[in-house]
């Protein structure tokens, strides 16, 4: 039996969020959160990134954290890979989809990841090779997260030409989804429309990976709402809004799941998550970091009286 | 010369911001903060309601915030007015345009205003005919605001067939415009299409007087998006969010005017508003009430790298 869903919630506090906090979660709250997330119906989760410990102490567990989460059944078990090296880890800890970030800003690209477009493209053909040379029924999906893809705080403009073309190398190599990232906080929901047409005419439509927005500028549901427009069925989303992206000076906060869903659901679409229980998840993540800011409408204004949680 | 605007963003913080904090803004600050507001673009502008001074003391001084707004040549002085009482006055002050709150819940107009809908329906009548008594060119504008039309806080629910009747009840009667209000921050972008398209059908689209949206579940951009889909022209919005409904728990702050304009100019959008200059006006707001709390995320976050501000 399967349950109709209009629009897939993928959340990524778990990785963006706890990569971009100070505080360590220690590995039982995140299990316990992960478990907690998955129970309110989230389908789809950004458990953690294959970097160095010395780069990201936050995430150095991401191998555990993704053993407990395969124990879950039904979820998407998603981690972030930044090269060849974190794929390989992946493929070992059993994950079921690696996320490549790939700057659309080559400037970012060089700051973020320090590597060029070509060294970037570089990493993609031996992490399909990588992804190729296994079984088919033990191979990972591959998606290509197109960050800066709606503006660059270095550059400024990135250019929708410059997006297309990079969509359409990206998935000619062999990903099997492109994803549109504004990891600084720039897109508009003019830009959103436009954009996202633009790519998928070149990745089709079951390639495209979908929308990860952020909500600096206070844009982040109204873009979601131009992506509706255009038949986008997939966003991520960072429980209470946590983590933004280090290099780019006042990117506070990914768009809150919480609020998302709420939107998602009183506009009649299906998201298969629980307000209620997502709340409950909240409260775990909460008392885990107690020092950090939490962020979300929702949670501090609550329901609507009539609304169905 | 006349510029080409798509958008008309009607300022109401002098009033909706105003009369729900509690500080009170002295009369040389509000002309200052009303001339820089009007000073960075802004067309139309909401400067006060006519309520005994013992209802509501901050916004005693309204028959001198309206002179002094009058004389800001092309600025639309607007005033709120809950009944015939307050329309005297605001003639008398010489506003050009005066709104009157009409609850589509009953419940809450009770509480709110303390009058029954057919109590509302003889204000509306009298105000009416006082304005049809005066001379053509001294005529003001009367809008209704049907507030409560997305749900409410008491009743829930509230029926956009009963929305539908009112706004239609309200044109025979003679309002000039109808406009819809969500009051409490239950609108979502799915209902806010679909209730425009259905009220504009009976009032007309020139007597569509546009949204007056609330942040309180984090969806007023996106609720702007969902008008904007259907070709509302004009949005209600208050500088740095400041006002909300004083009888909706939790209803705090309408949709913020920078973040507003900044989304809209970014999509393309010519609103007429400066957003330098709208930042100073910020700023004359924030030193006359230093103890208030201010929102936006625009102000926070800065512009980004490249926009034309």
């Amino acid at each position: 039996m399967t349950t109709k869903h209009d629009i897939l919630v993928s959340e990524v506090g778990p990785r963006d969020g706890l990569q971009s906090i100070k505080s360590i979660m220690p590995l039982p709250q995140k299990k316990a959160w992960i478990s907690a997330l998955a129970a309110s119906g989230l389908r789809e989760i950004e458990v953690g990134s294959f970097v160095p410990a010395q780069v990201l102490p936050q995430l150095a567990d991401t191998a555990d954290v993704v053993k407990h989460a395969l124990t879950i059944p039904g979820l998407t078990v998603a981690v972030l890979v930044p090269n060849l090296r974190g794929a390989e880890a992946a493929l070992r800890a059993g994950a079921h989809k690696l996320t490549i970030p790939f700057s659309a800003s080559e400037t970012h690209s060089l700051k973020n990841v320090r590597r060029s477009h070509a060294q970037m493209f570089d990493e993609v053909r031996e992490i399909v090779a990588l992804l190729r040379a296994q079984p088919p029924d033990a191979r990972p999906k591959l998606e290509a997260g197109l960050s800066t893809a709606f503006g660059c705080t270095y550059e400024g403009e990135v250019p929708a030409d410059k997006v297309v073309r990079l969509a359409g190398q990206l998935r000619e190599m062999g990903c099997d989804e492109i994803g549109l990232a504004d990891s600084v906080g720039f897109a508009n929901p003019a830009q959103v429309r436009d954009l996202v047409v633009r790519v998928r005419a070149v990745t089709g439509k079951q390639h495209f990976a979908g929308l990860h927005l952020h909500n600096t500028r206070g844009l982040g549901l109204a873009n979601v709402v131009a992506g509706l427009e255009v038949e986008v069925d997939t966003f991520d989303s960072s429980m209470a809004g946590i983590g933004g992206c280090p290099f780019a000076p006042g990117a506070t906060g990914n768009i809150v799941t919480e609020d998302l869903v709420f939107m998602l659901e009183a506009m009649g679409l299906h998201t298969g998550v629980d307000l209620e229980k997502l709340l409950a998840a909240r409260e775990i993540l909460a008392s885990a970091v107690p020092n950090e800011e939490l962020y979300g409408y929702v949670p501090a204004a609550g329901l609507p009286r009539g609304a169905n949680a």
